[in-house]
């Protein structure tokens, strides 16, 4: 009967359309480059050095209050998850306690599944019903936005809010589930919000920080804040200004980079002084991160060169175990795009899997007999005895009971002989079960520390078996201390998931605290990032292309110059005129069918006919602004008493521009005409037919650009490459692949 | 009568031309941006997906043999700097000890300064008569090949040769210089010549690494080289990968980066395997950089939240010491640019800087009576008791009678009370003038560590006179450790002088192996340099200006938007046909008083005629390489049976492609026609003429352009953006500056 189900399913997935096949088109690009036209230029040219001194004065400010805000969310989500997760585990030890004597351990069980059901519940309600742009890690999204996808509401405040109380649910809610995803979103819309000077959502404008009120400076302040983010995730400064640079930069700036340092300092300083006085150890500053590996010693853990390729049994299991991670999550998030998209099904799944993963901890933890003793100066929080002797603990529940922060340091820094092996290799398993279910689910949650907390598992374990075939002969003593290897293992499982590379090496080496565990560290993220691109992508890539997202990747493929602009170009280009007429503008913007959002302008075109010279490029945004205001010539003489259209008035509409069917205009005013000259950019970059698909790849990406105009030897427009020409095609196994596009 | 020689020296320094107002239009431009020809095309198109992952495999390589060469030759320079400093300082330590006691210590002084003036002035005839470009650190030289301009002779062989070589003459000569910036250097010129698989200069050609022989990827290399420099000169692999990107890369790749970031791992690694060896620990792997702080841990030199607000007095210091540092050197180099710039006065110089260093440091230890007890633990290499009790010895020795890297080391860790303030403040203000008047010298010599060595001193001084004055509260624990002073004091000094911002705090944190004191450095750095930046620029770029480097910035100046292509472009451009007469090539080549690089080709023009239409773009050097191999239309026929002009024949020439003089043609070959369409660049990057200056300078700087070709809007060629016509626009005290073009 079993088998019939597995093949029913089996079959079905094979009929689900293969989103990754395809390209949305429902997702916008930002636009990196700046419209040049007249009124911004007039700007530019009205403001003196030292308007400039203060603009640059203000980008600092802004940075460091988006280091210090998401500083203080992270704190606010430590402490409200130790403090859920604190009263939860006491409750649950007493009823366990209570129980052991007497029997009836199975209503502590159902008390655990209850409890953490309910977390969930709540979590999920939340993420499902009001938001759920907010589930998951949030790192794919605020990689796509870095890379210059406009997601819908991805940095908006209620995301933020729903994020943020998403994920000390599911974490209190004791999913295999991390804080720190979740924290890199948080700081990006953070950032998002703080450099605006208001929120949309609360309909509320400070007046502040208009300047920055376009996509090109909010990116930068993005990128800020998703580095703050990772700061204080990892208590890594530098880690979280490399990932915004490996994940988010097409262009490296050094003033940009600094003040991206400056708000990931900010940052992590928040976190630990605040965290410290909680913990009340004011003066210690010894909380740099939401997760602190604890201190790496060389002395204590000595690191000798050979080493480095004694690790070498670590660089492939974690290639492969990430790709496998990979895989099954893969065909489990295609499933859940299928079938469980309501959002009811949605909350029921999250509260099985929240029942179920403590079902699975009390078996586990019921049925180990791994009993080790209670030292004086452990560190344990909630020892639970259960069926131990006196002065005894069960070691299956350190990995278990306890927040998955905790489990990862009681794996690297827990003495020789806390584990057993079978206890580890047991937990590896069923924890390695429960993370790839649980990611995907519609909570706020990270993946980070659950791919730590696996690879700490079997590295350890890995370690302990190694020490015990070789205990016999002379390099023992390297093997002595497990943690070091639960250390490498952690490394090789994220890097096998998650694929980043320079970022994640640094991370890694700034929340061990010890720069000599780096050149280790480097060689098991490279092969596991080898061995796990072999089989499948990173799971962050996967999802983005589940999402059918035209991401950029950060070159061409390699065997892509035999393409040139002339094919890659959408053609034919609507146009318009220097001066249009309204009604046409009016009818090419409510074109669902096209939904275009840059025209070029041209010298004298009519429709159907050979196509004009061009002169400039105007957006989508600018044209729904200039309806609004009604700027017609020919209400030119009535608009003299009339102030004249400012920046300021693109800037108010940015950046939710008002559809186009919210705007009226009259049978009249259709036959009014609109001149174009001062609000297009009159100089767009433009790329001739014949130029490689490489070459247009480069220009496109290093400057950010939305649209590219295709021209003829002659400047007239023939084509126009944007985001989803270029993100179309792509290296697959056979050779150069083309995505189909859709409007899904 | 000092006075007069004062007053005249004053009055000729105002004569001297002032460079930095001048670009030189000796400089030429890398070209980062593929000539995408027809020749091109065909070669990638022909490869196959195999090929292109073969390509990768091969830069791994390269990367790789970059960081363990770089990694060996810091190895190198380090042990012989040991011998020979050892060496030379036994032997003065000896004779100064024979001499004490029966007094004549004069000769001692004699034979010091004998041996520094030696060894120095071997080091300074090597750099001064052989490779001038060898001389000072070589950092404003490569972060001017970063940039993009090639300075000549700067990555060649025997420009390795003399600066590893002059670096050991000049570090045991006593110098006030480190071994650290010279292998920056070094590392560049080993990526460059590993990677094109071959030396011109030994004429040895290893037939390997053919496809790298292009600018483009010759830079990346480049990169490593320079980053794997850092690595091995501070033991700081993330440190190096941000130096190479704050200071030439144009557009991150994630690929680039994390090869980068390879090369330099490996270069540590390499350094600290062989130095173990040496040093006979060859398990601990203790020595990752050139200079090692030592360990600065958290529970020796505790750290707490409100040191980062006490380190306040340091940051002011910083930025005005080293703004003074910059300013007294700029004139001095004025000052050696306009009297010493003959080799036999420059090795003189040199000698007499060695030779005063030693009596100036002779003096200082004479006279000093700071006497410290000789602890068991003292890790003093040549302790010296000169005038002390028995049992003790003299504290200023430390300081000057060692090699800069140790007395850093000292003043960073050595217990309280090692050093008084009397000798601290001394050494500092002498040690100050001694490194101002050093660098520059035409010996091969860093800047690094004299800098550090002036901060740690005043640093420490600050920290003891501040726990003088807190004794008597309650905070005097907090000052009890001077060396954490030492550290912020240095990089306070550090930074003030060179102003590099995040790579060089991710330097410092790396060298101290402490995470935590991240953020007392960065704001120290910051500080630093906005107080600095007020007075003058930092040295490397005070020094490249002075060499009339058209060196970009990271953008154009703010107040730039009035200006259009129009002004800033070269007009008229020399155009060729697509098919064009070799005599005119050939008079053009030769026309030196233009000296133009590139030529776009146009499709019928006639001189002194309207502009043409353009359709590509040709280099010089692919003209030349087209003359020599008499690629005449002519010869077609007689040419089919040779074989047709292939890529490997430009790859062949580079980058010492011969001058257009050396290339014979005869009156008959100039009426032949060439014809230039295969080998032109059919689609250069253009921009119309209204094309805002800061539009035109990011597309230029984000695509590491040469030639940017100015259109009208019939695509006609009417001017040419180069990089001098960018970087002649800058922001002075008064607004927007123009730079004179001079052929200096």
């Amino acid at each position: 009967h079993r088998m019939t189900v597995y093949d029913i399913v089996k079959s079905r997935l094979k009929e689900i359309p293969h989103n990754e096949k395809l390209l949305s088109l429902k997702y916008e690009s930002l636009d990196y480059d700046n419209s040049e036209n007249q009124l911004f230029l007039e700007e530019e040219r009205r403001m003196s050095h030292m308007g400039f001194r203060c603009l640059e004065i203000r980008r600092w400010v802004i940075c460091g209050l988006i280091g210090f805000l998401t500083g203080l969310i992270a704190c606010l989500i430590d402490i409200a998850v130790e403090e859920l997760a604190g009263y939860k585990y006491s409750a649950v030890k007493q009823n366990i306690e209570k129980f052991t004597e007497f029997g009836g351990l199975s209503i502590s069980l159902i008390l655990w599944a209850a409890l953490n059901s309910a977390f969930v519940m709540v979590g999920a309600i939340a993420v499902a019903f009001f938001e759920p742009i907010a589930a998951g890690s949030g790192i794919p999204q605020i990689k796509c936005y870095l890379n210059g996808v406009k997601i819908p509401c991805v940095v908006r405040l209620k995301t933020l809010a729903i994020k943020v109380f998403g994920v000390i649910c599911s974490v209190a809610g004791g999913l295999a589930v991390g804080k720190e995803g979740p924290m890199i979103h948080s700081g990006a819309v953070v950032a998002a919000g703080v450099s605006q000077g208001r929120s949309t959502s609360l309909k509320k404008d400070f007046k502040i920080f208009e300047y920055f009120r376009r996509d090109t400076e909010k990116r930068d302040f993005v990128s800020a804040g998703a580095a703050a983010g990772v700061s204080a995730a990892f208590g890594a400064p530098v880690g979280g200004v490399l990932f915004s640079l490996e994940e988010g930069a097409s262009f490296w700036n050094q003033m940009l980079t600094w003040r991206i340092f400056f708000a990931s300092m900010i940052s992590t300083f928040t976190l630990n002084f605040f965290l410290s006085i909680y913990h009340g150890k004011p003066g210690e500053l010894s909380s740099p991160g939401l997760i602190n590996f604890g201190r790496f010693d060389s002395d204590v853990s000595s690191y000798i060169p050979f080493e480095s390729f004694l690790f070498f049994p670590y660089y492939f299991p974690g290639g492969m175990l990430g790709a496998l991670f990979n895989v099954i999550n893969y065909w489990l998030t295609i499933f859940r795009i299928r079938y469980i998209h309501r959002p009811c099904l949605q909350v029921m799944e999250a509260m099985l899997v929240a029942a179920v993963t403590a079902t699975v901890a009390f078996a586990m933890i019921y049925f180990s007999n791994d009993c080790q003793p209670l030292g004086q100066d452990s560190t344990e929080e909630y020892p639970l005895q259960l069926f131990c002797a006196d002065g005894e603990y069960n070691s299956m529940a350190t990995a278990f009971f306890n927040t998955p922060e905790r489990s990862v340091r009681s794996l690297f820094h827990n003495p020789p002989g806390s584990y057993n092996p079978l206890t580890l290799g047991v937990f590896t398993l069923v924890y390695f079960v429960l993370a790839v279910w649980t990611y995907g689910l519609t909570v706020s949650a990270g993946v980070f520390i659950p791919s730590l907390l696996i690879g700490a598992a079997w590295g350890r374990l890995f370690g302990i078996l190694l020490s015990t075939i070789t205990s016999s002969q002379s390099v023992s003593a390297i093997w002595a201390d497990p943690g070091k290897y639960a250390l490498i293992g952690a490394a090789a499982q994220l890097g096998g998931i998650v694929r980043m590379t320079l970022s994640l090496t640094v991370i890694m080496v700034e929340a061990t605290g010890n720069v000599t565990y780096g050149f280790p560290i480097m060689l098991v993220l490279m092969t596991a990032k080898i061995v796990g691109d072999y089989f499948i992508e990173g799971l962050y890539d996967i999802h983005i292309k589940l999402q059918s997202v035209p991401f950029l990747h950060w070159d061409a493929p390699p065997t892509s110059h035999w393409l040139t602009a002339r094919e890659v170009m959408s053609s034919p280009v609507t146009c318009f005129n220097r001066v249009e007429r309204v009604g046409r503008i009016v009818d090419v913007l409510s074109n669902t069918s096209t939904n275009h959002n840059g025209f070029p302008v041209v010298a004298h075109t009519t429709e159907n006919e050979e196509p004009g010279k061009i002169c400039g490029l105007i957006l989508r945004s600018q044209l729904i602004v200039l309806l609004k205001h009604k700027v017609f010539v020919e209400r030119a003489s009535s608009r003299l008493s009339q102030r004249r259209l400012q920046l300021k008035d693109f800037r108010d509409a940015y950046p939710r521009f008002p559809p186009i069917q919210s705007i009226h205009v009259s049978q009249d005013e259709r036959e009014c005409m609109m001149d174009l000259n001062e609000f297009m950019n009159p100089t767009p970059y433009t790329v001739p037919q014949e130029t490689s698909l490489p070459r247009v790849f480069k220009l496109f990406r290093a400057l950010g650009l939305r649209h590219l105009v295709v021209v003829d030897d002659e400047n007239r427009v023939v084509g126009l490459v944007t985001r989803k020409d270029l993100a179309r095609y792509h290296l697959g196994k056979d050779g150069l692949e083309e995505l189909q596009l859709a409007q899904t």
